[in-house]
């Protein structure tokens, strides 16, 4: 399968990209590695240690997209920029996934500017996995759909079980709407319309009800559903979170140990590693036809090989047909 | 000053609400405790362990707020509840301040009922403080206005900022819109308008922009400014990373320890205590007349005290008097 690499994504530019590709590739004897962006600046590090043979193409892309630089403008003015180039290949049926660590919005940006949605599905959204106490959820939408309708949010949750089905391996993945309280009724019109569509909808036997903020990482449910504003906050604060106590866990903890500290220090870098972002590597843009991983953007290459590991999984085990085969059972919906 | 306390607020009924009370008289030698509950459970509680004499009122309230109960139901069935109680008392003029540990929806739906907000003030709403790796930091609001106006969240702005620079000693407090992201037009509708009337107001000038959920612990603004829907989803979210995070230090990095275990997990239990939201114990409801504090339901002794020095604290401080001093520097608004 062929996978497109936005090789100028991320904070860290060509170098991650290339080098993520290249330990893709011993880890996935099927894939082929398309890197769109600036030749100049791809091939010295393709040439410095060079790729197997044919398993990986430059396509040349004349701009970038910045991190900062605003999505809207960014697809008018740069309609050549090397995210944008990975979504014409894929609409051109030349790739099969395309994997981005640049600017989140113009990677959204450009697949729906494709307007290639899957049968059934109104607006797109980024599925993330995140670790909790008894495993791993899936939260949906972190970011995409910032101000969604209830029907994108029933979507999500029929998208976001799908995943945990068949990319986490959950037999019968358990669904949540994330709330101020468990109570029916709580929250604002988006999330109690939400609750009725889930509630009285094929999904009701999966579908445990509200969740708060704590029940996340307790592992209450397997997918969490949520509206793009929300998930995006949550996204990042467990990134803060997460930071700051082991911050705090080294300078209290750790550092005044007279005797283990070294191993205690190794141990807390463990812990790091097993739960950073990058272990995971990359959430993906369901919804759309083909296959689109993003990427955070301080991505290395160990990250940036999960991304394109995540996305060649997504291909092999037929994700999309699985959707569009979920959402076909739901019934039908307006917007 | 007179602070009612809801004795029967909170997951473990009177006897925390009766301990936390001991504890606050002890330290705060300006404060008298008006106890309103249940008296045949409150005065044995009492009996087994007398307060300074005269500071320590009861007063009897026949019906008990539930903590999954519907707070507009409750206000309608129940109207002699004890949480309600304390609400008639302030509005009375017999207490100048409130604290509960019940249902957060009822002690809002109590304090909305009475209609009695501060001047300029549209809708009152609930501040949290948070640690950050740089001191503290205000949220607000965390749960009272699930789907505000941008006015709402412009007076937030400036009540927690009062709130920071009285109740937390920091001069000149920041304040920072909780968004996806830091460039100006992101989000949904609410915080675009909301970022241009910070941006375009008297606050200009300590209102830093937009901030992500992974900045609130790095400590990048003093004052959080949220609709209650994403605050409380923050709120929760903070306690439920923090206690994973925690057991897995527990597990993965202080119980292998070969020599340092026990030190080890006695700085973990520093840590979990410093950091725990007992520690600052309870958040204000802003923008009523009086002062309300609201616990966490699961409060014990230690977080109760905390939460009615709070609030003794909120009125020797006179915060009400800042409030409207800072809101009528505002430009009239409409919602």
């Amino acid at each position: 399968m062929r996978i497109a690499l936005d090789a100028m994504g991320g904070d860290h530019g060509p170098a991650p990209n290339v080098g993520g590709a290249r330990l893709a590739l011993a880890a996935n004897p099927d894939l082929t590695v398309v890197l769109v962006g600036d030749q100049a600046q791809i091939d010295p590090l393709l040439a410095a240690d060079p790729p197997p043979a044919g398993r990986v193409e430059v396509v040349h892309a004349p701009q970038t997209v910045e991190m900062k630089e605003k999505p809207a403008e960014a697809i008018r003015r740069k309609p050549d920029a090397s995210v944008f180039r990975c979504w014409q290949l894929m609409a051109a049926g030349q790739v099969d996934g395309l994997v981005s660590a640049g600017n989140t919005g113009a990677v959204v940006a450009g697949g729906l500017k494709t307007r290639k949605f899957l049968k059934c599905v109104h607006r797109p959204g980024i599925a993330t996995v995140m670790p909790t106490a008894k495993g791993r959820c899936v939260i949906m939408d972190v970011g995409a759909n910032v101000f969604p309708k209830p029907r994108h949010l029933l979507e999500y949750g029929a998208m976001g079980g799908v995943f945990a089905r068949y990319m986490l391996n959950i037999e019968r993945p358990t669904i949540g709407l994330m709330n101020v309280g468990e109570e029916e009724g709580k929250g604002h019109e988006l999330v109690q319309k939400t609750y009725d569509l889930f509630r009285n909808g094929p999904l009701a036997d999966r579908f445990v009800g509200n969740i708060e903020g704590r029940d996340i990482h307790r592992g209450a449910v397997d997918v969490v559903v949520t509206d793009g504003f929300t998930g995006n906050v949550v996204l990042k604060l467990c990134e803060g979170v997460f930071e700051f106590v082991m911050g705090m866990v080294n300078q209290e903890v750790i550092a005044p140990l007279p005797h283990d500290r070294d191993a205690a220090a190794q141990a807390v870098r463990g812990l790091i590693g097993k739960y950073h972002y990058s272990a995971f590597g990359g959430a993906p843009l369901l919804g759309v036809e083909g296959v689109c991983v993003i990427c955070h953007g301080s991505s290395k290459d160990k990250a940036i090989a999960n991304a394109l590991g995540v996305a060649a999984l997504d291909v092999r085990v037929k994700l999309n047909e699985k959707i569009v085969a979920e959402l076909e059972g739901l019934p039908a919906g307006e917007e």
